[in-house]
């Protein structure tokens, strides 16, 4: 592609509008314009990296054995009343009417759509498993929508459903993508993370997410460092610790703490460390008002805390609702004597002499221990784990967090959308049977945005070979320069014929905009030719990632990038 | 592709709500299915050729110097409002509102969007020309969707939209779309024709329209027999006669006519063919009633009288309204005596002896001529063009009339978009200068119905090789017979291996049902491997158009497959 004849309009200045660095980059780079809030138009540049994002998720469902379709964006609003969520889905369900006064939707996701197509269809279990998987541009009406694309409203995803008779089919179905997710995680080049998700909301057994790792990813997510466990923060456990009890070597006492309210106020009034105190939250549930006590140092984990109480009421209880029920403060609240129904994280059960609120405004407790001062409460898991806590799969390892951007998301829906839409099959007894669902999202432009995240430096985007908008740039310094201009012409076919992709800078530019500018787009491989080099019979070739230069003699320069591009193919 | 693990359900049986033979063939064959009125799911089979189109189109525009792009479906009311398009478009636009209440619509076309993004981006002469193009969802809400996806609402078009700093390099940036689009049918390997259209709605200075021929289509299209001229029925212009006039012979005479209205009738009574009559018709335009006259063989072109009219009140007068106005019925209505402005058709300038209206219920008028009878009136060209009419481009041709669906539109918009949207860019002489613009769309989706109606026969598609969603069908006659099943299976992999894209029958069905199937799909070549073939070392290959059949030695099947696949898909 010759720079001088494609828009690729690139900034100097970071937009105001834009606060993460995929978003600043796309912008600046050319790849992305906005047209409204959320909804962006995509320039040549970026894509050029959108189709190859597309091509890598397109062809590892194929060799997975999912049957690709291509189902419509407007959906009627019949199927989603079959199943509920015309009413659930809420406001980001974008609605409108035709010009009959029909109710449709831009179809935000496609399970209703896939299963009447299959419940059409699909007579025999002898048709079973079968996945369907389509690249589709969808719609969300997000409440905020930001960081470009990152979050957008309408966004391009591959969006999968797999139907199969028992759970076991289910499971081997969702295993195969599980194993296809990872393949084009890796085929794009990117540092990622499968983790087990928490399938609350949207029911079913299982769920993964997928993460590309980058600073400034808004999921934590958890990972052993000795065996492949890993989790996103809502779902992941921490090992227990070893269960030997630390018996009492303090007397229970109340001391005075009237300016100390907060885990931070009361250990340093103590002189201890948070992890020797215990902290009491009042939640409201199903079952009435609940006591949750945690250590010191430990966050709740609401997702935790409500699946256990099953609650769909569950909330933390606000401090006069706290004071209305207990008599006290939030911060003298304390599992000493009281009413309440108690759980307690388990890492509270070998914790002994340990301090906490007496119930009594002003006024703490230290050497409390269980069963001498309290009877031992139920135990659970409550707590996001930490870093550096011990794994709960393995002996030896312990946990990392990490930030991740969620990039893929793998459910087993079980028969959700097929009982309420009655899709059966004739089971090999010659009976009605409802099959199993999975279903399996990949988000094919955020993908461009993570990639992003975790590929750049403060010059621009370094993008991982397989998902350059070009493998080489050709820049050439002065177009009027004819042997020079000549040379980059000769070059640009040769490598064209070679199979690569490649970008020749041919504008009438000063140099530093066109050093810039290579750095803001990023292609790995650079070969910089201009009338000095080509008088002395070499140019400089040099790699985004690094920086390293490299004088290379003229008759070679072909040669040696393509060579480079194949290596950096290749994966090595 | 194997079949038994494919979405592929033909039907035996045409479906009841289909009228045209697309529709019909590519519901039996399993291409389609409908989700709701104009909105279809597309399955493997009619995805795979849905996306060969796109592949075509693709490759021709981006060799025709068109930059890709992706603009959003979802577009703000404002940029419609800028172009008054908002207020004009009608009930085919589908209008909705956000969350936040604000007016959008799902794009049917993209002139808004693209102008807005390239006033915001291009500045200079220097970035001119240009060209933008997408392959992308459209959605428009039509009266009366029909036809399957050839008048469907959700649809895939390719929109191409062009910027010229003046008329001669739009007129260029005009050709080398016309040729690409040109490339592109031909690519698809359709027999097609380029037609002259008129332009009126939407404005500008040319258009063209590009129709796949198929004896179905809903349009007709005059082409000479001599040299290139072709257009619409709407825009087609005759030769005119020569200009020898013919001299009086008969006397004008009035005779009654009572049962005698239509000319059908006339000419019956008389003993004459209908060319010896003359029709005349009352319109109603700007400037009033209008009588035009026509010879009685040949059909009014509202189009051109209504462009010569000026007329945007340009309707035919009702019966009621003729009478009212001249007190005589449409069937003896005339032009001579009559106080009516009158414009005849060019044909009638040099008749003699003609038959008319006599201006009196029950009469007509025989033996009349010009001057003589009634002054001669103005003459332009108000009729449609018939098989046979002579050339209006050169001296020696005739021309043929041909029925064809329109999959292509090209035109030049001029400064339509770019002066109510205040798109400029500076001129060589540093001044604001509004570009000019052409847009270039494509019927992807409907490139494919159109393929099937002109290439199928009673049993099935025959696809043109380059469309095809296989190029080879194996028909496996019984998967439980190991050695045909071991050598279909070999040979489906050296086909793959060889890159031709082959479907593998291999499904436990009756023979006649996969027969039935292999027709409907419409692979151009097919082998068919049984038992006996194997014992006897030759089976059959097949060519679905025309038939034809050999046997072919086992050892030299696949070759065989393979040249004969090369051979067609090298235009051989």
């Amino acid at each position: 592609m010759r720079l001088s004849k494609t828009l690729l309009p690139t900034l100097k200045e970071d937009p105001v509008e834009a606060q993460i660095v995929s978003h600043k980059l796309m912008l600046r780079s050319g790849m992305i314009r906005q047209l409204g809030a959320g909804i962006y138009n995509w320039l040549p540049l970026g894509l050029r990296v959108l189709r190859k994002v597309e091509n890598i998720v397109r062809q590892q469902m194929d060799k997975a054995g999912a049957q690709e379709v291509f189902m419509p964006a407007v959906q009627p609003a019949e199927l989603w009343q079959e199943t509920g969520r015309w009413d659930q889905y809420g406001v980001e369900l974008l609605r409108f009417q035709d010009r009959g006064g029909r109710d449709f939707c831009f179809g935000p996701t496609h399970e209703e759509v896939v299963t009447d197509l299959v419940r059409n269809e699909l007579r025999s279990y002898k048709q079973l498993p079968a996945n369907f998987y389509q690249i589709q541009t969808k719609f969300r009406d997000e409440v905020r929508p930001r960081f470009g694309i990152m979050r957008g409203r309408e966004f391009l995803m591959k969006d999968a459903y797999s139907f199969d008779l028992d759970q076991q089919s289910l499971d081997n179905s969702y295993e195969v993508m599980f194993q296809a997710y990872k393949e084009i995680f890796k085929s794009c080049g990117l540092s990622f993370r499968a983790v087990e998700a928490d399938s609350g909301a949207i029911g079913g057994s299982a769920s993964h997410e997928f993460h590309v790792l980058a600073e400034s990813g808004e999921d934590a997510i958890a990972s052993c460092d000795s065996c492949d466990y890993a989790a996103n923060l809502e779902k992941a456990v921490a090992g227990l610790q070893d269960g030997t009890d630390t018996p009492p070597t303090a007397e229970m006492q109340k001391v005075a703490t009237p300016e100390a309210k907060t885990i931070d106020e009361v250990s340093e009034f103590f002189a201890v460390t948070p992890d020797k105190t215990c902290k009491s939250l009042l939640v409201e549930s199903d079952e009435g008002p609940c006591m949750l006590l945690l250590r010191g140092d430990h966050e709740l984990n609401e997702i935790k805390a409500g699946n256990l109480l099953a609650g769909n009421n569950f909330r933390l209880l606000e401090p006069h609702e706290v004071k209305k029920l207990t008599g006290v403060g939030v911060g003298s609240l304390g599992p000493v004597a009281s009413k309440l129904k108690i759980i307690a994280d388990n890492s509270l059960a070998n914790m002994s002499d340990f301090i906490c609120g007496a119930n009594e405004d002003g006024y703490h407790l230290t050497g409390v221990n269980w069963e001498r001062d309290l009877p031992s409460p139920q135990f659970a898991d409550l707590r996001n784990v930490q870093e550096g806590d011990s794994c709960s799969r393995c002996d030896a390892g312990s946990l990392r967090l990490d930030r991740g951007i969620e990039v893929g998301h793998v459910f087993k829906l079980g028969d959700k959308y097929t009982k309420s839409m009655n899709m059966t099959v004739l089971n090999q007894d010659g009976r009605e049977q409802t099959p199993l669902m999975g279903c399996y999202g990949i988000g094919v432009s955020r993908i461009v945005a993570a990639a992003i995240e975790q590929n750049h430096d403060d010059n621009g985007i370094v993008w991982p070979i397989f998902l350059a908008p070009f493998h080489v740039e050709i820049l050439l310094i002065n177009p009027k320069e004819a042997p020079a201009a000549e040379f980059a012409e000769k070059l640009y076919q040769q490598l064209l014929d070679s199979g690569l992709e490649v970008l020749l800078d041919d504008r009438h530019e000063r140099l530093g905009v066109k050093f810039k500018d290579a750095d803001l787009i990023g292609a790995p491989i650079r070969v910089v030719i201009g009338g000095r080099g080509i008088k002395e019979g070499a140019v400089e070739v040099q790699s985004r990632k690094g920086g390293s230069s490299q004088k290379v003699a003229l008759n070679e320069v072909g040669e040696t990038l393509i060579n480079r591009a194949k290596d950096l193919l290749s994966g090595s």
